[in-house]
């Protein structure tokens, strides 16, 4: 057999392989296996009666178009049902400005194919989502990380890092931000903050790309739907690319999400789209549109928040009762994640180790940092398990933690 | 607003937009236009009764796994499942060499990401497939073209172009084929050719893209299914990677397709993808997996070859006695194209204007050769439109073909 090493690229050479999906390996096999590991939202909560009936009607057979390849921007009529999602979160967006994509995660690699050149700089949070670390350096982007206050984005420092890369020669175009319940710190973006971005990419002559998934889910004890309103509703200066996604809100194994962007930018992204899948999925667009008519993901949405938000209550008594002396986190305002400080002396990895002999695992904090820090963070999901699994996963967390001195060692 | 020029990379620069994608926007605005552009399969073959009766027993919700996230390699079971369809063309494969594709465009994009550099030759056929011409061209390869014969590519000019390649310094890592009924032109690849391939593979050290959506759909009155057996079926060199879909014989709404590589390869298109969409549609995965399960594909593929077979005899029909004197065209032996010569004088672009006019579309030839010659021939697809309405593209086609002098102007 030929050695295949002499036949990748560059890029073949250097694929940035997300711990995320690693992770997921390693959930298949082990039986027992309590995740806090993947931002998996929870399926009792899909609409699956609704979805049901969609399909059924769908499938009649009568609309050939329902299984036929379609245009690469997406289906029109979800596009013009999307603005209307848009237009719900303060975003006037034009049909111009919007295209489907396959997830997110491709809009993160059209936004880094498109215009990211090797070795130009995105600025990012630190920590910051995992799928957008590999979109970008599988592009050979330089990652470089701005710090993070409890309000979000620090904003000194974002613009100290862009001044020093700039005199340091490099090109800057790019700030990926993901202001609502970040992966992986759960932080909400404060509105000032989110006002003084806007200026300052214009100012700096930056763009904004603007990831969110997770805006929707907000715990209404300590957060107001007006508090995630997405930069993109206030920006007039063209300086922001705004992703969102079906995922959460309706079911992410449709993979339909979308992307808006200046009409310019679009048009590439389209392009790019033509040679990386020609259409999303078409059957998944059409429920999904027929889902967004039937006014599904309005009428669901207060559910999702009362559903993660008491999730969330009991994965904090939890973690306080086992762990409250431990670990530090800071309060989750929405979302699915807890970030957590492990006690001093403590590391990410060994501590996956030790939890992955309890069967619990989880996302070592070190997979979220672009600067090679973050060994003293770990990332909890409570968004999948039950609240029973939540309660036995703290308990093996709470195990796992021993001072590695009375480790035990189980076969 | 910014000029967003600044911020494209060279990726996003050059991005080559794909002929047939761009007609699909003229079909959609256009009155009662026939369409011979697009490779539409024919929607009312699709199994419906089967497909909505699967979809209502996936969607009852018992398990939740049918619309969450999966793994990037696809769903276990149909990647089992896929073996056993392989194992019917004559593949034996293990699942380290198999994994799911977001329609086989995106097995294209990730091995011209993989495998190319900038500067790359990749040797294609003349003509070839437009989208495998965009991913590779988005990547920025230098496609270098092959002639064929009517019995599939020359090898003797193969071996001759492979060679000048190199001799002029440049790496020639990849060879892309359509051995079965070939898009643009409907061509076979003959046997003994296949088996020639893998040994000129083996001894120039290249390696060998293999894209069969079409093997299934053969005309039986001219070809066998022996004569599609893959090239990947006696590749015992590990030189071809094997593309294939369920668009062509299920439905192209799914975006559910299949690579078979090396299993080293297998692992970087995995990596890749993880940053390209994360996973496949899981709800398409589990559809097709029911559907595969329950015999469906194969209940219907010789329906759709009959389907198919009548379909080019109608056009076919059509053609000599509207064309016959003016145009010529190999007899294809399966697959959804007539690929067409003009008379001497007429060239694709100001046909494609007229035959607009007569509300009738094609895809010109030229978007079909990487060389810049084809102006001479047309692809007239003939799969999705009904009898009648091929009979009524083809007498517009007649009348757009009028010499300039009678031209017609309608408003």
């Amino acid at each position: 057999m030929p050695d295949y090493d002499r036949f990748l690229s560059p890029m073949g050479r250097q694929l940035h392989e997300s711990a995320i999906r690693r992770m997921g390996t390693v959930v298949a096999k082990t039986h027992d296996l309590v995740s806090f590991a993947a931002g998996y939202p929870d399926s009792t909560a899909f609409p699956w009666e609704d979805l049901r009936a969609i399909a059924s009607e769908l499938l009649a057979g009568t609309d050939g178009t329902v299984l036929q390849y379609g245009p690469t921007r997406g289906h029109r009529p979800l596009l013009e049902a999307i603005l209307g999602v848009l237009d719900g979160r303060g975003i006037k967006a034009h049909l111009d400005e919007l295209m489907i994509t396959s997830g997110s995660q491709q809009g993160l690699d059209l936004v880094a194919r498109v215009l990211i050149s090797p070795g130009d700089v995105v600025l990012v949070e630190l920590p910051t989502y995992t799928g957008a670390i590999a979109a970008f350096k599988n592009m050979q982007a330089k990652l470089v990380g701005v710090e993070q206050d409890v309000d979000g984005i620090n904003l000194e420092d974002l613009d100290a890092v862009l001044q020093r890369e700039r005199v340091a020669g490099r090109t800057v175009k790019l700030l990926y931000l993901v202001p609502n319940f970040q992966n992986p710190t759960g932080l909400l973006l404060s509105v000032a903050k989110r006002q003084r971005l806007i200026e300052w990419a214009e100012q700096r002559d930056v763009l904004i790309l603007e990831d969110d998934p997770y805006g929707v889910l907000y715990f209404d004890d300590v957060a107001t739907e007006a508090e995630t309103r997405p930069i993109r509703a206030d920006d007039d200066r063209g300086r922001v690319i705004y992703l969102s996604t079906f995922s959460k809100t309706l079911a992410p194994g449709f993979r339909v999400a979308w992307m808006v962007a200046p009409p310019a930018l679009i048009e590439r992204f389209d392009t790019a789209k033509q040679s990386v899948d020609l259409t999303s999925g078409i059957l998944d667009q059409r429920i999904v549109l027929e889902a967004v008519r039937r006014g599904v993901p309005e009428r669901i949405a207060p559910q999702l928040r009362a559903l993660y938000r008491r999730k969330r209550d009991v994965m904090e008594q939890a973690l306080r009762a086992e762990l409250g002396d431990r670990l530090t986190w800071p309060a989750p305002k929405g979302g699915f994640f807890f970030w957590a400080t492990l006690p001093e002396g403590q590391d990410d990895l060994s501590l996956l180790e030790r939890a992955l002999e309890q069967r619990l695992v989880f996302v070592i904090g070190s997979a979220f940092y672009v600067d090679g820090t973050g060994h003293d963070k770990i990332r909890l999901s409570f968004s999948a398990p039950a609240p029973e699994r939540l309660v036995e996963g703290v308990q093996r967390l709470a195990r796992a933690l021993q001072p590695a001195l009375t480790q035990s060692n189980p076969a």
